[in-house]
């Protein structure tokens, strides 16, 4: 099974760093900006949020820079549902250039909030809770997946 | 021990959503922003990275997000060096509000690199590895750190 395009964006030239390559930070924009399209698609879009005064809010993400990227380059982004429950998605976002290489997974946990009651979390509508829970099921059959949080850390060498 | 602060920024314009808050992946950026600052303190700077074609890449970042951040937010960065090698610094950064307010931490995994040599990894100058040694034996001395990497996932409930 291949995971949908959700998002495609070309390098902006802003994201460019001194080296002209794509700065990190600049791929958690391009991720934030498929989330932005992920939303449109599950139907909590800009009159969703003004209708409810309901929005998604990141909790925590943890990205994995694998490649560089450059003025010119078309980026794709990629999800896969890992979990959800009924007001948190956990999912991991896959970005690949025009060549195909993987350059960056972000894995990401949201969690749906009503920012008219303090803000607090709020049970995703019903019908968006079971197109999560349908995709987590088909996407649960996919090899495990790499590039997922984990600690990070040094292993101390002998002094 | 207070960890000083590396870096200060306004919000910009351009960083905020549909909210009026920050983007999450503008937190990114500002953090991006404060290791171009330590790279500078470092001596890793812009006549370092022409003269030697050395700099430093991002692996990996893992970031919490706290609290939100509005315009006319000043937000200060703090690094706590969690560890060193002679190619990898290891460090959580944290990022508050002028009243503040802790409203996001990215704990970050960061390599020395020869863009000449492949590019491939590199060890850095002594007097940097020295200084980043010093640092990380410092703030050993200093509670835990909160708000580091970790796995994410949600606990299944019980059908």
């Amino acid at each position: 099974m291949d995971l949908p395009v959700i998002f495609e964006t070309p390098v902006e030239p802003e994201w460019l760093d001194y080296n002209g390559h794509v700065r990190d930070a600049y791929y958690a924009v391009a991720f934030s900006l498929a989330i932005d399209a992920m939303m449109d698609d599950l139907g909590l879009d800009e009159t969703y949020r003004e209708r409810t005064a309901c929005t998604l809010y990141t909790l925590e993400v943890h990205l994995h820079f694998l490649a560089e990227t450059k003025a010119g380059d078309v980026l794709t982004v990629r999800m896969r549902v890992l979990a959800c429950d009924s007001k948190r998605l956990h999912a991991l976002f896959l970005m690949s250039r025009g060549d195909g290489e993987l350059v960056s997974a972000q894995d990401t946990m949201l969690l749906h909030v009503d920012q008219n009651a303090g803000p607090a979390s709020s049970a995703f509508p019903e019908p968006v809770l079971e197109r999560l829970q349908s995709l987590a099921k088909g996407h649960a059959a996919l090899p495990a997946a790499e590039h997922t949080a984990r600690s990070m850390g040094l292993r101390p060498k002998a002094a």
